[in-house]
This record gives structure tokens, sequence and C-alpha cells, in this order.
């Protein structure tokens, strides 16, 4: 069975990454989809956020990352897809994620969303919290993977990065 | 890849059953596991909730029915199962929910733990709802199968059943 | 429009109290609607809540007091009540009162549930932590209308009581 | 008793409607108010979400539409309205609108809230989601009343539209 | 400052002692209150799970032991507590936390209620999981402190214990 | 002990104020400290924010009230500060601020991130309701301290202020 697993990943953190190896193990092939909605600003663009998942998924075979500025559940079909993968971090995920799922569930009646927990030791990183500490220079080592803690470092100029 | 759906089922309600339906094209084998402790005063005997499930997934060719005593954990590993699937209904259930995977987790760090959240239509079927209303005689037509309600109706003695 | 407010009222509090008087105020006719399910172990008799809740709202010349041991659903039926109040305490209540509505709703799909908040100043009052509290002999001066102190101290054998 | 439902509806969705129309069956007189702040940058003007409002409820003879740009509450007393209605879609929004019920409760102590259950069918749509929606050029067939429909596909230029 | 940390520590689990420790580095002195209501059906006597925090206490100096068949507020009155520690696993405890702190604050208002967040690696241990896990022979070590792991053995009969 | 108790305090309202008078009774010594990180747009300066806790603050000795545009944890380092303090108003609060704690812990491990549950009479008041309300020109007298009701009513140009 192939799922996508979407989401912004403005950049992706280290929750993510724990997230795909784990479904890599559970489904056949697993395609991290990137929204590219080009209305939000986002930190990094679309083609720097594909490079960073893409260079920390490569040794995993029977993953890939794709750019979609569709719909979710319009690519969902266009690429056959039938599950869509949520990591959802304790609580606080949950209430959003469920509309979302409803949502989009309600848009494209066959697909199945499915929530992975994430591990408890990745659960309070969340992206924008990793931009707002990089931003005041405080220290990112282990909440991303080093080369998205490399481009945050320089993005924010930290001193002597 | 085999999934274990571990459960009471006292009774299986019509949410149950959508969950085991959906999960059945996900998944490539779906055990339903009932969890029979022997401590707690259920409804119906381990044996009459297999009939139940046995009978409503007749259908279905790649979903198979066990009852177990040992820690669910424990049964995934000796089945070899390396995910189990919960249903959530919206946010209600999902702090336990989390709790528990938590737990079976840290128990056995290879399982993982993937949450489908129930249809909508089903969201407000708790087993023991549907009992108590039974209890009183109302009407759970709709809330469970019809093997279901047919067995609840005698049990709780209805006039006419 | 006539309402009906159901509940156990094992005792009624404040807070039920407050409850009851604010939907005289907006609702022609309030009942209150006390559950004798015969089942669960109470610590007063549906009689004695009754006159309880007649004790307390005496005054108010829109609210009558009732007994039932049917599906408040049915009951609600019976008496031609098209709205079901529920007093809401603050998070806590909401999604068990969300789902219990929704149960409702399904047995009886004319039947309107409406939620009215708790003032805050009696929003940690519940009939359970009340009864907890008197059994170890603590004040429930002003959580409780004085009848039901009085009755709270009489059934736990307060000393000097 | 009166009521006035207070929001922003921009744009109105079919649980608007839903919750519009049940209260039209509860309560004597329904006034729904919408919020002209003139701060945040809405999608609809104040004028065109009443025009949907009026013609959405045009066959309801106890509801009408109003813009106000005061305080919600302080509307309520210009008017004498004694009870403001808000629906509420699942657990997710009931700690928000539990403090604002709250806060204005102490700005106008003889105002009651209550809150209305939003109807499963429609507890997935929020007006922000359907914009969004839109914006992507989505389906939004069935979450919006048709002149909602209508506007949203030419605000947002669909092809065909 | 003094704290008292009231519980039933039924029994004491990694994450009270994690508590515990943490609460010593912040406070004077901090008093263990074991409630013994004499209602409950315990797993342990009072004086066994004294015991237990004792011996997991015993290297930490300003940490005392008591029990107590009164309300806690009135405990913490006698021994002139100003504080009373609670600690909270995420926010599945905290509904209920806040509304006992509500409550007791309402019974003797000089009283502090402060919330300790538990550390993420024990947020999953409450003492009725392991209680329940140990009924079925789960493996409790790393949950448990030593002493009440043998304990829990001992009493649940483990093969080869 | 010492603590901080941080916060854009943008305005200070009466309920951080009840926070930190609290909190003096039970710490040796409070140290309120204004985040100032440059990017959000304030309503009020850091100096002007800090004028008002120090005009509040004036009779209490042992606070004092600080300005940093470092991150918390880092100040809290420098200071020497072993607790931070965190004032929550009910359950909607609470997940925001368990998961700050968490990533605030997890750069810091020696700090310790206490909650103290806002008095149930302010725990309706958040900044940024109050800003919002007085945007309106609504009544903030009670929600916050005269000092800033003065401020707010020449910021928005209350008609007679």
């Amino acid at each position: 069975m192939k799922v996508i697993f979407p989401g912004s990943f403005d950049p992706p953190t280290n929750g993510h990454l724990n997230v795909i190896e784990r479904a890599s193990r559970v489904f056949d092939e697993v395609e991290v989809v990137i929204g590219d909605n080009g209305e939000k600003t986002n930190l990094f663009s679309a083609e720097e956020r594909k490079e960073f998942l893409e260079e920390i998924t490569a040794d995993i075979d029977n993953v890939k990352v794709a750019v979609t500025d569709s719909l979710i559940v319009d690519y969902a079909q266009k690429v056959g897809a039938k599950v869509m993968l949520r990591g959802v971090r304790a609580l606080t995920d949950f209430g959003y994620e469920f509309e979302l799922a409803m949502m989009n569930k309600s848009l494209y009646p066959e697909i199945e969303i499915m929530f992975m927990p994430t591990d408890p030791k990745y659960f309070v990183i969340r992206s924008s919290s990793v931009n707002e500490l990089a931003r005041m220079h405080g220290r990112v080592k282990g909440l991303v993977p080093p080369c998205v803690e490399e481009a945050l470092k320089k993005k924010f100029k930290y001193p002597g990065a």
C-alpha cells in the first residue's frame, strides 16, 4: 500500500524524520508531499524543503519526495494514493488534525487518513518553534537534521556560522 | 503488512465494523483481537463476542478474529504483528488512546500504533452507551449489527423480543 | 418554548440551581427531570432529590420537577419537550456532553440540545465531589442549597449535626 | 424570547444555516448579527455577507439579519436581546467559545450565552477552511449555500465559472 | 517554603519519584502526603505505601512522608503548609487537576496549588496502569522503583518471583 | 528560591497581577521578565510595559521587573534562576504551555517550570482580548490595573478620555 505524508515541512524536523522512517517500515511506499500554496510566507522555498527531505531520506529506499500546488486530496487522487498519513504530537495537534481529516475525507471519500503518534522524544518539536528559536540564535541541534541546522544558522546569521 | 485491531468489543458496534472494513482495504491482513482479561464483568462472553465478530466480518477475506488473555503487546509479538490499529472517535478518545499507545510502545518498541478516525456517522457509538441504552429498552437498530441487536434484545428482555 | 433539564441531581448543587434560575428567564417553562434508572447506587433516593429540587425552586413559577425511569428522549417525546438543556462547567464536561447530545439526537432527531455555561462561581461544583467532601466532613456550605447541606450533614453524621 | 446569533459569516456556511434553522424553531425571534469591525481583512464585505444571509433565510419568517460595528454585547443591550446563541462544532471550538462567553457575560451580566451543537453532518465546515479550499479551486458544493458557492467561484476565478 | 505533595501513591511510580526529587530542589521542605480515605480499595495499604516512599526518598534530606485520613486541605492547614504541589502528565490530567485545585482553594483560600509537569520520560506512567500491567504479569521494570517492582511481583505471583 | 515570571505583558492584566502577588508569597524573589523580541508588533513598548509592571508591583518588596531580548532560558541561566513560573487560565492555555515548558526544559535541563492556576475571577482575561475590547471602546475597568486602563483609553482615544 502506498501512502502520502503531506505537510509544509518548513523546515523538516527530527520529528518528521522519525515518522517517515517508521512509516517506511509499515507501508510499501511513502511519498512525502510538500504543499506549496504560494500564499503563505515560508521560511524556506519549496525547492529547498524538497532538497532537505531528499537528503535526510536518501537512505530509505521506499520513500520519495514531491512538491504540489494542488489540493492534497486532488494530488492523492492523481497519484493513486489511498492512504494519507499524519503525525500527531500528543493531544494539542489532534483537534485540528481530526477536523482536517474529516474535511479531506468529505472531498475524497475513498481516502483513509491514518494518524501516527510522534515519538515522545520529539513531541515538543514544531517547525514554527524551531524557526522562532533559530531567529533568536537558540540551540537547534537535535531538533532538526544537520543539513537543516546548517541552513537555519546561515539564514539567521548565527555568530560564527 | 499485518495489523491487529484489539479491543473488548462488548459488543461490537457499527463503528467497529466500519473501522474493520476500512482497515481491510489498507492492510494485507487484519486480525481483530478480543481481550479477555477475566477480571472485568463483561456483558457478553469472549466466545459470544468472537461469534459476533466472525459473523459480521464473514465476507471480508483478509480479516480474522482471535481471543487472547495475554497483554496485547505480548500477543502482537507472538503472532508477529508490527502494527496495532486503534479507532478514534473524535477528541474525547484521543488522550486515553495516546497514553495507551505510549505505554504499549514502551513495552514493545518495535510496534507501531496507528489511529484511524471513526466515520462521523458512527462517532457517537460507544459499546458502553449501547449497553446502557439497551438496558432501558432504547432503540439500538443502526448502532450495532443485526446479530448484536438481536442478542441485546434477548439479553435485556425487550418486550416482544 | 418548554425545555427539560435532565440530570441525576444526587444531590442538586448551587451550580444546578444557578442554571435552573437562568433558564427560567430564557424559556417559558423549565421541567427539571430526575433520572431514576434504578441501577446506579445513588446517595439520595429519587424522591429525596425531588423534594430538594422542589424546595429550592419553590419561588420560580415556571419550573416544575419530575422523576422518570424512561430514557430521557422518550420522556421528552412523551411530554412534548423539544429542547433539552444541559449545564456545562468549562471544558472538562464538554466532550462527554457533546457525545451524549449526538446520541440523544440520533434517537430523537427533533430534539434540540442546548448548552448553558455554568457561572464561573459555581464551575468547580460537581455532585460527586460534594458527596466525597461531605463523606470526610468537609465544609459544603455555599456549594449546595441549605436543605441539601443539612441532609448531607445528617447522612454523613457530621459531629454536632 | 429573542436571541441574537452573532458571527463574522465570511462567508455563511451550511453549518451556520443549519444552526439558524434549528434556532428559529426554538426561539421566537432570531437576529443574525454580522460583526463588522473594519479591522480584519474579510473576504466578503459586510454588505455582501448580509445579502447572502438574507437570501438563505428568506423563507424563515422569524429570522432577520443585521450588521453592527459595536461590541456585540452593546448591540445586544441596544436591541434588548437577552440571549446570545453560538454554534459549537465539537470540542475544538468549545474552549474559545467558553472564554468568549465568560468575557461577554462579565461585560453584560444579564445576557445568557447558549451553545447549540452543530449537526455532525456539518461539523467540519469552518468559513476559513471553505475560503482556503475555494482559493485552490476545491469543491465547495454542499459546504455552503448555492449563492455563496457561486460568489466564491467568481471571487476565486474558478475555470469555467 | 514548605510544600505538601498529596496523592494516593498506590503504588508510587518513577514518575512520582521524579516529581519529588525535582520539588526537593525547588522548595525548602517537601512533605509527601498519602491520602488514606479508608473507602477506596487500594492495592497496597497506607502503611506499605509509606514504606515504599520512605525507602525511595531516603537519600533526600528535605523530604518526609506522612499519611492522613483528613481532607488534604485540612491536613495542609494543620501542618501549616501554604503550597500544594501536583504533578501533571501532559494534557490528560490537567482538566481534573484544575478542577480539584479550584475546589481545594475554595475550601482553604490561602493555599496555593502549583503544577509541575512530569518529565516526558515518565509521562505515560499512571499507578492504575502499572497495577493492571502487573496483574497480567507485564514488565514493570523502569516504571516503578525496585522495591515497588518486587512487591508487585509478589502480590501478583509472577512466575519465578 | 528565586523565580522568573516571563511574558509579553502587553499590557499586564489583573490576572497577571494576581499571579505575581501570589507567587511573591510562595517564593523568596520573583522577577517579572518582559520578552522584547523586536519582531512582534506590540501595542505598548517594552519600556511602557516595564513601567506598568513597576507601578503595579511597587508595594511588593520581593518583586522586580526586567526586560530581555534573549531567549528566556538564556536569561534564566544568566541571572541564575532555577524556576520559571507560568500562569495557566483553565484548560485552554495548558496544551500550549506544556509544550513550551518541554521545549524550554530541553534547552536548559536544570530549569523547573511551574504552573500556577489563575484565580477563576480573572480567568477570562487575556491581554489580546483586552486590547480588542479597548479597540472597540469596551469597558476594561476591572480587567486591568488603573494605570493600564488609563493608557488604553488614551491609546484608543475613548470619547471623554
